[in-house]
């Protein structure tokens, strides 16, 4: 038996997210589906990050495995004949057999989008959220500080997170301009359910005025989901990278 | 009667294209319904560009006159409720009753993106070709400095063509990098059917090294379809603008 790990980016829009769900399409369905055409055997990936319906991925990783003898880096072509051009396989290679794409010391990073024009662009309307009228990104900037480091993040996850603990790290926390789309960029050690659009939601509030920078230092503080912002949709969130810090994804030679 | 210009923007991946047809859905047709839900009128849209099935616009001009009191800006946000999301209008204003969107003097813009990566991305699967292998960029800018300026496009354009004159004048043509994007970016005084898709696939061709660039100055003297290359796929192509050079679109204040 051998482990496979699959690089994985997505169209979100038509998914019910990551995770198998009675009767609608999900990217974990798609992928067992596609391995059980090439291969014949009925298995099941695990992904190492199980994004929500409409969220999009570069990046993203799963793994199975499989009595195939097919060469580790030939399932990227072999899969992307089987799945639907909405999932692309962009990597493959054989791990060891103990590796877990979730039980490992990672980073992940994650890019949020927002369009900010009068109205909306129909070609973007999948991959940005769109908000109108005059945002203060320098105001973002000085919030988003804030966020950085090791913090207690109960503020900035769903209530109904089964997470055990709250406390995360996050590396970096860019806010960047390119023509009328700001850009929220973030990285790491894991992130809570909806944190990622929380912490956009809420940035893009500092941003309106409706709260000031300084404020996201007592949403941390209060640990209490009804005193950070608004939700962002998950149209213009994308995961775009997985790093494993401890290397434990070494190809097989 | 007025005379009112929109001005719209559309994702066209799911039209037919712009021109009405029987039983498929197509651009033209959804701002005639979204007109005569709004106003009662049974109108038809004059559009100046009329895109082929998959292409998209921003800037795509079209008009309509009605007998509605509705002020000329205001068509902007009413029509909007009740176009889908793949259409968007982006401005509107009333013009003089003898502005027509075609019979004028205009000088149009369309992008083409060639996505140049191992694998096909997903995300960018409705708004790029995806074209794998190594591209000379360098031998395409060569090529097209023969496009530019007044030539007969006769081997630039489909034989299906019902235009009188294959004459057109290419203001300039630009052939840029982004990241693992090629742009073509190419302005004109107008543009026979498919000439934007075969100059983009004839100069893809010289990238690859299958035509030498000086060679696309015989292509456009044999006057000739099958001398020149390929018509590359309709998604990557989006019209990005349309100037009307004698003013004749001011508003009527």
């Amino acid at each position: 038996m051998r482990r496979i790990k699959l690089i994985v980016a997505y169209d979100g829009t038509e998914y019910s997210g990551w995770q198998i769900q009675p009767e609608a399409p999900t990217i974990e369905m798609c992928l067992d589906k596609a391995i059980r055409e090439l291969t014949g055997e009925n298995v099941h990936v695990t992904g190492a990050s199980r994004t929500d319906a409409g969220v999009h991925a570069y990046g993203n990783v799963a793994v199975f495995d499989t009595e195939s003898t097919i060469p580790g880096d030939r399932f990227t072509f072999a899969l992307n004949r089987f799945l639907p051009d909405s999932i692309v396989i962009q990597d493959s290679w054989e791990v060891s057999g103990d590796f877990h794409p979730r039980h490992c010391n990672t980073r992940k990073t994650y890019e949020y989008r927002i369009l900010n024009t009068v109205v909306p662009l129909p070609q973007k309307r999948n991959f940005t959220w769109h908000v109108t009228g005059s945002i203060d990104i320098e105001k973002m900037k000085e919030a988003a500080a804030y966020i950085v480091g090791e913090h207690d993040f109960k503020s900035f996850c769903c209530v109904r997170t089964q997470a055990e603990s709250t406390v995360r790290t996050i590396y970096s926390l860019e806010v960047l301009q390119e023509g009328s789309e700001i850009i929220i960029r973030i990285k790491g050690n894991g992130f809570l359910y909806n944190m990622v659009r929380i912490i956009t939601g809420t940035l893009i509030q500092v941003g309106k005025g409706r709260f000031k920078p300084e404020y996201v230092k007592q949403m941390l503080e209060a640990k209490d989901r009804t005193v950070a912002g608004q939700t962002a949709p998950p149209q213009g969130l994308t995961l775009v990278g997985i790093e494993y810090v401890d290397n434990d994804d070494a190809r097989v030679v």
